[in-house]
């Protein structure tokens, strides 16, 4: 059984590994939260799993180097300070890094890549998602993955293809744009749904998040895959094997 | 055969109407277009079909009148002088106008009401559309006319529910909006869907048009159904019997 | 605070509705199962709620009628000799009972069968749904009552116009039948369209349970609704204002 | 601009072929049905495309290779002897023969296959179709190729995993099967959707059909493609790039 210590234990996504690592062959073998000493930690676990605070990362990093320990990190709002911390903590151990733990969302993601890459651009791509209602932007994180990626299928950037809202006389639709509609209610986990829509037909390609778990058997997925990897900076693609 | 009278047969409308006719157990008798006499055509026809311009109407009616001929209006543009006529002209022969001629729409609106008036505020609406890549407007006639119905429903009105587009730091949902989200691509006729979110649960209730002939079998059910009727000014609902 | 006593307090709905009372303005003012004496607990209680199994109905009823508690029950299997139980002890207290605690399932088929009466024999009926990969029966519950819903509103029986599968060489669809699907997969909750397919255009009508805790709010709605009634057998329809 | 000889050009999908042409960038140079010599169109045009009979195909094929004019082959009921006609003409010309010319669905199976691979078997997969009320056998041909894409990307056949119908009482799903379901219904021209349902959430992948025009635009498509081409036997997949 693969000994896993989190990074970030108190917090919602912690509470969520905790209860899904029995079920997905690991144990759990301790959590630490700000102020904590991450080197005890480090040294037991087999794999650490980190959803805590940015500025806990330097510390983070340096015990999971001197213990040699592979490192799962899902905390968000890293600058590339952070990232440049990461990359040199790659050189001594296993780290992978990510905004994006669903398995499924990975996976989409790359659907709609290949898509996008194979249809011309006469077919419209429309990105449309719904969260519950207490999400407060928009559109998110994971449909401006997915936007992305398709618009990296077509060899641009999203920077230069988003529309983001429609409303009034907008006028037809300009070729090669990529829409987003935002959707909010109840208490809807996350669906996400991308429609290439062509001359009388259209492919759609979605994921349906039934409750926020799958995001930490998805990283505990990685984790569990990050043992025994060679030093160096793994992504979510290479879990799945894309 | 119930022999129809198409005001406007030269547009788009009237060609769709042409071809409908004769699936639909009636007889295309004539049609007119601007600067046509509307009164021979008035007298040969059992109903009138008017998908023209505003500009002619009151012409056509005062032809319809005269020759106790019952008339269908899908003209869309009118004022409330326009609606005045409608109103005089209904003092003598049937009349039913309508900026909506879908059967399923018509039939949508109802269970949209119903359904905001018994589900409480827990419950978010939003309402979603896809049109082809050439509409120029957001969101669509039919969109609206649903936000229209569910807003009814809750005895408001859309002025003060109404959403229409979510980007950026949007904030949580507020209670009693309605939200809006128009998608356009490739050669959609028109899908549309109203979506009720409570916790826990939603409620989705949509409707799909293949094609644009749709509008033009739901202008021609109408017609049959005004022949025969009293004087006066009728609603798609009571076609459907709603 | 209404007080809620709950007969089968051990069994996953008896938990399930444990968990949810509180957030719905009750307050668990005790629960039994199998071998307890219900007479306390209909005494303290303002109502009682019963998921537990047909034989302890009498015992239950007999409880509930001495004490003048009305009573929600949704246990399932019940016999005529057991509806007869409840339509005596519907002389003296309030009871609601069903099979469907859903509010969202009580509105749909509600709509359903307003859609099903509206639309003639042009428009095929077909019911889709979803369930968990562990679900044994096919199709479910749901889905037969939305089609009874269906086919009440055509004014015929679902046992009449049912069609359960469709593989090889099926023929042509049979006018006014009523066609259903089941698919199995997963986690889903349980989730369930019924479409309405014309010529040119198709109305949806769908519900998504998201987790199994509606089922409990339902419950606890329709037991909180009955407090105050008087004497008589109830509907969820009615908690509904249907 | 690149002239077309269409063989069948009486047929439905003649007809469609013909209307299709002009918008899309080719010249329709003729077209022959049965008892035509295919001789005097092969040598006039640039490509032919084939919607006959499996009984032409020997004459049609010596005619291609006499004049060396490459060959799109959507007829369908082919047999063995067929194929092996296919493959000799292959040394001499380019032919491409397949049942189905949807770019879209040719997409879409390739997007199944990879998320089949990919997914492990905690995935299960579902294929649901609906069509029009004329359609007299189920699963629709383009279902069982989705699902021999699924069965494919798992390393297995569908003939080993094929679940055709689910009613009564018909225990837990078995791990590894494919599901389908079928519905029929009013004009739909063709709805697919492959369900990847895994614990928490699910991957959906479908097409939709909005007329049967696209038939017509795919074949044309993979006919423009061959023009030029070295002889050898090609697929649709090599048409999309994939």
């Amino acid at each position: 059984m693969t000994k896993i210590g989190i990074i970030g234990s108190a917090g919602r996504m912690g509470q969520a590994l905790a209860n899904a690592i029995p079920d997905m062959g690991g144990t759990l073998v301790g959590g630490i939260d700000a102020g904590g000493d991450p080197a005890p930690l480090a040294r037991d676990a087999d794999v650490l799993v980190d959803f805590s605070a940015p500025s806990a990362l330097d510390a983070t990093l340096v015990a999971a180097r001197q213990a040699g320990t592979p490192i799962m990190i899902g905390t968000t709002g890293l600058t590339p300070a952070h990232h440049a911390l990461i990359d040199a903590a790659a050189a001594d151990i296993a780290v992978l890094q990510t905004g994006n733990v669903s398995l499924g969302v990975t996976l989409l993601a790359k659907l709609v890549r290949q898509a996008a890459a194979t249809l011309g651009p006469d077919w419209d791509i429309e990105i449309v998602e719904m969260h519950h209602r207490h999400k407060v932007d928009a559109p998110s994180g994971t449909a401006l993955l997915l936007g992305e990626a398709a618009a990296a299928g077509r060899g641009t950037t999203l920077a230069e293809s988003r529309v983001s809202d429609r409303a009034g006389l907008t006028g037809a639709r300009s070729e090669g744009t990529i829409g987003f509609a935002s959707l909010r209610g109840g208490s809807v986990a996350g669906d996400h749904q991308v429609i290439f829509a062509g001359t009388g037909e259209r492919i759609e390609i979605g994921h349906r998040a039934e409750d926020r778990a799958i995001f930490a058997r998805g990283a505990i997925t990685a984790a569990l895959w990050l043992v025994g990897k060679a030093p160096g900076r793994y992504t979510m693609d290479e879990v799945l094997g894309l």
